[in-house]
């Protein structure tokens, strides 16, 4: 079956919004084994969205259309379908009805745009809107189903999900020979994308029935296993071999599956262990904290964050001494050290966390120039460590780079422990 | 001039993201004057890929094309081109030295994926791209300019107006009985945008060549002003009166306007007057930090932040007294006072500022539930005030309107001091 979506409106055309409606279709078909062909953006213009009807509906079975079904004189979307299939608006006695109860319940009377969204193209089937005025029409077009639903994200949603996705999932159990699908997102860290691709692409041919796609997410990158079969059993195991296969060749550098994100992730394995964990930043400024603390209960394993911008607040809140600062520099692997443990036994914490360093554009040294972070790791019963890394890019890459690469050393270290019993 | 775009990828049909850069690009176009006509998105999927490049580059002047250059097996759009011109692809010289110098500068060899990325449709034109390793090529396809720029969105962006746009500009000022238009964005805070638009559109019917439009930005709201002339002095004229109203309507809910950002306005207010800056932070758990230090040059007047997430802390730390935890709680107008105090002292700063609250999923009181935040601000030779507010949405909308909304206290009263001399 192939789909197709089109959604009209100036303001997904000129940068006012952004088109998410199509996001919530999209993956709501992905789950049901269906990868929308195309998802076409066009303004209110009339002979654009007819054009566009015309040829969605020439190549696709099914065609979702968002957009223009409202009161108002830019609302003009079915004039555009009736034009595409010749045929003439027609008032519908039925969609009156429901426009008549629900003016009335709220005790308006119709207007002349109200009247508008009773008027449909002839031959089409009117569905009620269980979340506003203008009803779901479904026209079919040569051989394509056609929805047209009103844009408005909350009445799109409930069409979707009462109306449209039913009908496709009756047509797709009537298709003969039709296409199971499985799906894995394996989310990776500290891997390029090209490096991510070297490794797995090899794996590639032992798995035909696997889709192999990547995606960048910085600092992430994603691996994309797609398996289809004609059953659902056979698309469920060729995922899973395919995946078992990637798992071995990226190690730990996987760090999650489809949903799981990695500050989640590390909260958790630490809150497994009953560890808990403090931080302190210079050149990330908070960042590491927030995309910690970001997480519903986190407080059950974060205590505190420093953000010493300063030396003075570097021995203050985080007990850096006076004379590493002078020796070695504020951006040094003795000062993250001093760092990392000092702010572990302020907060009385399993672990500590540090991150210092040039993140530009002004600043560094010539030993260690823009983009060069000193990460420290301390905890209790534990050698701290500290990593100097060298980052490429502005001044939010260096930054973001950085607390990746801290809150991994942390992970990293967290794998090879054992659990404690 | 008629503009399409074009984007490809699996994980924009199959709902996995959005496609937020056709936004950005719509937005940066319209400000030239220019409606996009046509956007596109399609799969990682051949055909597809070379019928939409032909098809829209039979309809429109410029087509720019995202998603598909990378070093990857799925990474195939240019060979689609190469396929839609009945051209081959070549290794090209000037690319594959790009790409020696970018992967030497990391130390690393040119493996098997990057050099994929060197290869490039015979008679198209490479640009080195400042922000990654995948060349933007322009096409010429028939009578259209095709532009093909990595899906990334720090390269799509770099790409878009660093080559782009200035190419798109130098052929609409080329353009026969041309429109001038001038552009405004006034960025607002503290407005929501049926506010916003209340207050502006009774201003609209007195400047008619003035086009008004809105945009949220949470936690902010930005105005948009186009005025079209048959000249550049008329437009600039038009826009410039259009803009006064609308600045006095306003207030101080304009904090800045075209490409000004929050937190640069904010730390340039600060240093213009010589003030320092420190902030401790509960339920934000280091935004307002990450946000400040994300300026370039924020450590001349940031000096430090602490993230106390724990009680033990806001006392180790910020030096808030344990009886007033006890008596107040943490979630108190007396621990925000007391917190916004003690930063300032601590970090020996002009001004502290304080965050403390709700923001959820879980905690809250009956008299302080979810979504409760008391906001302080604490000055030299002022006396410390603090702000209650109830904020509505999950634990970001909460954790980002809170962070706001503290950033605004210090900022109005910068505003109704006058500057010491």
């Amino acid at each position: 079956m192939r789909v197709e979506l089109l959604c009209t409106g100036d303001e997904l055309v000129t940068g006012l919004i952004t088109d998410t409606n199509s996001t919530y279709l999209e993956a709501r078909l992905f789950d049901l084994g269906v990868k929308v062909a195309r998802v076409t953006l066009v303004g209110d213009v009339r002979p654009d969205i007819t054009g566009a009807l015309l040829e969605a509906s020439a190549r696709a079975d099914v065609v979702i259309v968002s957009g223009g079904l409202g009161p108002t004189a830019d609302d003009f979307t079915l004039e555009c379908a009736a034009a595409a299939a010749g045929v003439s608006m027609e008032e519908d006695a039925r969609v009156l009805g429901w426009l008549k109860e629900r003016y009335a319940a709220r005790g308006m009377a119709l207007n002349p745009g109200a009247l508008r969204m009773a008027r449909i193209p002839a031959g089409t089937e009117p569905v009620r809107n269980p979340q506003g005025s203008a009803p779901l029409v479904i026209q079919q077009l040569g051989r394509a189903h056609l929805f047209f639903l009103p844009g408005v994200p909350r009445e799109y949603r409930a069409l979707v999900d009462g109306e449209v996705l039913p009908r496709v999932r009756t047509w797709l159990a009537a298709e003969p020979g039709r296409t199971f699908r499985a799906f894995r997102l394996l989310r990776t860290v500290r891997l390029p994308e090209s490096v991510l691709n070297e490794r797995v692409m090899p794996l590639a041919p032992s798995h035909p029935r696997v889709v192999f796609g990547f995606r960048t997410h910085a600092p992430e990158n994603h691996l994309k296993l797609m398996a289809e079969a004609p059953t659902q059993a056979e698309a469920d195991a060729a995922l899973a071999a395919a995946e078992a296969a990637c798992r071995l060749a990226l190690g730990t550098h996987v760090y999650g599956a489809d949903s799981s994100e990695y500050a989640p992730v590390l909260l958790e394995l630490l809150a497994r262990r009953g560890h808990s964990l403090a931080v302190a930043e210079s050149c990330t400024g908070g960042l590491v904290a927030q995309e910690l603390t970001a997480v519903p209960g986190s407080s059950q394993v974060f205590i505190g964050g420093a953000v010493a911008y300063s030396e003075k607040m570097k021995s203050a809140w985080v007990g850096v001494p006076p004379d590493i600062l002078e020796k070695h520099s504020a951006v040094s692997s003795q000062t993250a050290l001093a760092m990392a443990e000092g702010v572990r036994a302020a907060c009385g914490a399993t672990f500590g966390l540090s991150v210092t360093g040039y993140a530009g554009p002004g600043g560094g040294t010539p030993e260690d120039p823009v983009g060069t972070v000193y990460c420290g790791l301390a905890g209790l019963g534990m050698e701290p460590r500290c990593e100097r890394i060298s980052l490429s890019g502005d001044r939010d890459r260096v930054r973001l780079f950085a607390a990746s690469h801290v809150l991994e050393m942390l992970r990293l270290h967290l794998l090879a422990a054992p659990v404690s019993p």
